[in-house]
């Protein structure tokens, strides 16, 4: 099992044909989850692509989950987290948090995507709007979103199984200020593991 | 009165203060719509920042349209529509139109962007996702998502107010294999005119 620290990102390469595990290991943790394409990271998991190609704000299990060149890279294959994840909302990044108050730096999840890559030479061309593992942003009269805490329980995880090679990266998301990672807003680290 | 051509792109320079009315002619012409800011373009009008900047998916009369650093670039200040746009789906693109069953090119909102500001001497740095100005995506349940064609009528219109100096580009989008162009499937021209 390969940790997440709290606060931070991490990255692993993955072949077609491999899954990755990602665990909720104490329950309440978003994971702003990134992948591109191994040899051309210019083509990378896209939600605005996503949405449209499954029909739905949120995948389920056996969905694809697709490049902006509208090819599956990742499937969800299994979740044992109650299936509630975001597509709509960007990673967090340092204007997010000034406009909430903070003032020097704070972690984000945008950051962690560069400093993940970067533990493997590698670089975001750009900083997709991230699969947001656990996080509960519900959309409550076909418009109005709200930023709840997760559903999810300690140790559930999610697994996806890469359909081209690629880098997944991961952010175990710093947000303190809003109760995305739990009502104690006290982010913590997550893992995962790599399957097959 | 500027034309955005159907099936084409078009781009123009706003001053701060400036406004644009965006015109949809002939009444259910999807308008893809772009915000760069001019002094560089890497920052721009972003959907997935503007939904948790306020709180919903669709932007209301008086709501700011905010870049991928939070600054409000557009309000949208005048709606004559019905009030009903896309933020969800990816701009068309020639992916989309492959697994539509298109062989050979089809023309596409991504190319449009491009080919609009090519004409002002600029290049997109990505294709973000658009504000899809007039086109009608509901969120069924909270999750399932589905294509219908527009609620807008002929001459109603959209004006949308510079809060920094930018180039906006529309494209009026030359999807004829779907109904978000109208029930007939056929794409046509929008206008757009500056004010202030």
């Amino acid at each position: 099992m390969i940790e997440i620290p709290a606060r931070r990102g991490k990255a692993a390469r993955l072949a077609a044909g491999q899954s990755v595990r990602v665990v909720n290991t104490y329950g309440s943790q978003v994971v702003d989850t990134w992948a591109f394409v191994r040899d051309d990271m210019r083509e990378f998991m896209s939600m605005e692509h996503t949405r449209i190609f499954i029909s739905r704000l949120i995948p389920k299990i056996g969905d694809p989950l697709v490049t902006n060149h509208r090819r599956p890279i990742l499937t969800l294959t299994a979740d044992t987290s109650g299936g509630i994840h975001d597509t709509l909302v960007a990673a967090c990044d340092r204007w997010r948090y000034e406009l909430l108050g903070c003032v020097g730096y704070h972690d984000n999840c945008t950051d962690n995507l560069a400093a993940g890559l970067a533990e493997l030479g590698l670089a975001p061309p750009e900083t997709p709007a991230p699969l947001n593992l656990f996080m509960n942003i519900p959309v409550l009269d076909g418009n109005r979103i709200d930023a709840l805490p997760p559903i999810s329980t300690p140790g559930s995880h999610v697994t996806l199984r890469a359909e081209l090679d690629c880098v997944v990266a991961f952010s175990a998301c710093p947000q303190d200020m809003v109760p995305v990672n739990g009502a104690n807003m006290t982010p913590t680290a997550a893992h995962f593991e790599i399957l097959g």
